[in-house]
């Protein structure tokens, strides 16, 4: 499935006539951090891509990514949180270019996704990214026809009630909120309780809307839903295999397992980790990057990102 | 001190030619934010101001963002937070145009602020805006001589010391880099432990640096200050009247005192509360919206806010 995507983004490569280069910024003693950046450069490598650590002081990582937006050679940006651990930490997000963003989680992105608007201009040539993590969820299940290519495109998930466990700003909330943009009938679980992201009866609306189900708790969503997705590390939010619909589709994006080791005598299909396509993912945002630059300099179209001007 | 600001902001008023419209919007139940609505209120219906209290719910306070960004009548708005009480928080605060951010928090005026720039355009008509809480204690230190007007603009608190118990996103360190920006060695004081806040030895820096001094707490630092300024409510961080400088400047901005009840034995000047002059801050914010709007009118040089086109 990573492969499919990589043959994907390498006939885009094949276009743009050069080797796009991204940037890591490491400012934390994560091993985590430094692992997934040894895995970006390998994938790199091996696809035509050029991969840079740049290892800076926390006190320096602003200056450094304001220093990397200038750079006309930098194709992307991509800085390994947590740094400071709150929320200093936003505030560094945004300082990346929205250019130069291949997490796709600068505010001008992610209003975007909420809005499922899919073009960053008028003339539609610039496509909006979508940040990493959630994206490799869409293609996975596309991948595995939970997408159904009948139907038109953007209401391919029509019919289909998904649980996603986990309402983080970075994957779960915009997550909940793709799929239900695409027509599915999402239920976004996290500790404070269970909201209901839809497109309202017959997905008249052109962009999801949320309900709060009071009371609600895993048991009465889970047990409805053809798709459970999860990604809350922890014992407390395991998802119960009892719960499972028979033949459920079941993902999980936790570094912990979020399903119980039973959990593939109920599922239809397990996907037990999602690392290699997000890395693959990565790697089309970049590409996009630079494919929505060259549009820009064929067009002129392009409103520079007024926060840091 | 807050009618001398008062009267500042109502020469400025007397120039515009209108009432300035403010919005602010309630989407929790927290009675401290709708007292803090009342005597908003109260304080612009006294000043030639206008206040319209909008009471949404939290799923439709976006789109009522949105739609007061579109509306040509309101001049300023104003989000009672929390809502979420999480990083969703955070994507709402960034929703609101920055031409009509009478807070200050846009990601465009924090970074300004950081940066120590003063103006939003290179032709320098338009001035950037402060978030109202910092600000409004830079206003009370020039009022009480701590800004030493004999030296040059931008420098008036080189020589002073100050500590600042408080790093969060929107007071403490904002305020911090102001006043480190302005010429201060600043100690700001969080759980993690102590940052030093300055433009280096002699000032010759444009903005501040920040160096972690490892190992250091309050016990450190308030007995170098001349100015301690506190901001954080509960026990653990209260600071000790035995610490504090003889004859030191005290100002708390917690809504629970963040000083002992016999600091005043120490003390030659103790702020007990900033929240009048907060208000008039905000006016002065309001007030200055209108009047960039005015300048762009004539002069065009306005970028629009990318992230919302």
């Amino acid at each position: 499935m990573a492969k499919d995507l990589l043959a994907e983004v390498s006939q885009g490569l094949s276009k743009v006539g050069k080797a796009p280069l991204l940037i890591g910024f490491l400012a934390n003693k994560d091993p985590a951090a430094r692992k997934y950046a040894e895995w970006t450069d390998r994938t790199c490598q091996e696809n035509g891509f050029k991969f840079e650590l740049r290892e800076v002081d926390r006190e320096e990582l602003e200056s450094s990514i304001l220093a990397a937006n200038e750079d006309p050679d930098i194709d992307g940006i991509i800085v390994y949180y947590p740094i400071f651990g709150n929320r200093q930490d936003q505030y560094l997000q945004q300082c990346t270019d929205v250019s130069k963003d291949v997490e796709g989680l600068s505010h001008r992105y992610i209003f975007k996704l909420y809005h499922n608007e899919r073009f960053l201009d008028g003339q539609m040539t610039q496509k909006s990214l979508l940040p990493c993590t959630p994206l490799a969820v869409l293609k996975i299940l596309d991948y595995l026809r939970v997408y159904n290519s009948i139907l038109p495109y953007g209401n391919r998930l029509f019919g289909r009630s998904i649980t996603v466990v986990n309402r983080s700003e970075t994957v779960g909330r915009p997550l909940a909120a793709l799929l239900a943009n695409d027509g599915a009938c999402v239920y976004s679980v996290d500790l404070t309780g269970v909201q209901e992201f839809t497109r309202g009866a017959g997905i008249k609306k052109n962009r999801h809307e949320v309900v709060e189900k009071e009371g609600w708790g895993m048991q009465d969503c889970v047990p409805l839903s053809d798709v459970v997705i999860g990604g809350v590390p922890g014992e407390s939010f395991k998802i119960p295999t009892e719960l499972l619909r028979e033949g459920a589709v079941c993902i999980n994006f936790s570094t912990e397992k979020n399903f119980e080791a039973d959990v593939k005598d109920k599922a239809s299909i397990y996907v037990a980790a999602i690392g290699k396509v997000t890395i693959v993912v990565l790697l089309r945002n970049l590409l996009r990057l630079v494919q929505n630059r060259q549009a820009r300099t064929q067009d002129q179209a392009w409103e520079p990102e007024a926060s840091i001007t």
